[in-house]
């Protein structure tokens, strides 16, 4: 059981996303995603938010938005509590990461780049600037067959 | 680190309040709580709210609000993140707890029960009716040293 945060940063249209291609190992392998990482011990999920956007992009957040959690559960991986903000307010230059290449990119274009299929759930969810909210995703392997928002099952069109 | 729930369940003026006092090596013995517990494994946060009122009350929650999560760090006590709601729509009767006595209390009255300092923190907020929050609270044994709330620190009155 591992709690996390994503961050999606956004100047103008565009979103600094990282795209996860330096690791080995890496359930995130190849995908595009937010900025973050695991909570460490004792952090608040602000204090999390703020370590992992400076370690990866060397940016510092001024202001946030908490928009939700997601709680990821899979037959392959643990448990995760991922607490998901967007910010549009920070300072600093974007540096190299370790974990990947940054780069801008327009917002619209995230649910076409490869990302996890629930991932289209919550970047829906963000666009309508819904409330808090608590979505579940269950996955069996690379493929979700359960999404669960605010404790109301959605339906999860499945591919096969 | 672990996940927790706590929720407030209400009725008119009352809210239905857990004594602790049947279970040793307690860190909340003798304290007054809402109902909740630890998330099982694989569990959102509401499966487990409704899973912990059920086994503790034998109550059925029809709908809650989820208010905030607080993040309790101690030099006594691992981590904790709890996962606070409210509710005043439920079925069922009210059944005995393992873990102490089930009291239905003027919620007015929770601020003066042995309850811990930081709580009458998140109660205030309740009433209020703030928007989801994220609230820090750090102690040092029994004895509050650290509030921040969204990132923001709050003036903690110590009583030393």
């Amino acid at each position: 059981m591992r709690n996390t945060t994503l961050c999606y940063i956004r100047r103008g249209g565009d979103t600094l996303l990282l795209h996860r291609v330096k690791k080995e190992n890496d359930e995130n392998r190849d995908k595009w995603v937010g900025i973050g990482g695991k909570f460490e011990e004792g952090e608040s999920p602000e204090d999390c938010l703020l370590r992992e956007v400076r370690e990866e992009t060397g940016l510092t957040l001024e202001a946030w938005r908490y928009r939700g959690i997601v709680n990821f559960v899979s037959d392959e991986w643990g448990t995760e509590y991922m607490h998901l903000f967007t910010s549009d307010a920070f300072h600093g230059e974007v540096k190299d990461c370790d974990e990947g290449v940054l780069e801008w990119l327009p917002w619209e274009r995230l649910p076409q780049l490869p990302i996890w299929e629930g991932d289209k759930i919550f970047l829906r969810l963000i666009d309508e600037d819904a409330p808090f909210f608590s979505l579940k995703l269950r996955y069996v392997g690379d493929r979700l067959v359960e999404a669960v928002l605010n404790g109301k099952q959605l339906e999860v069109r499945s591919e096969e």
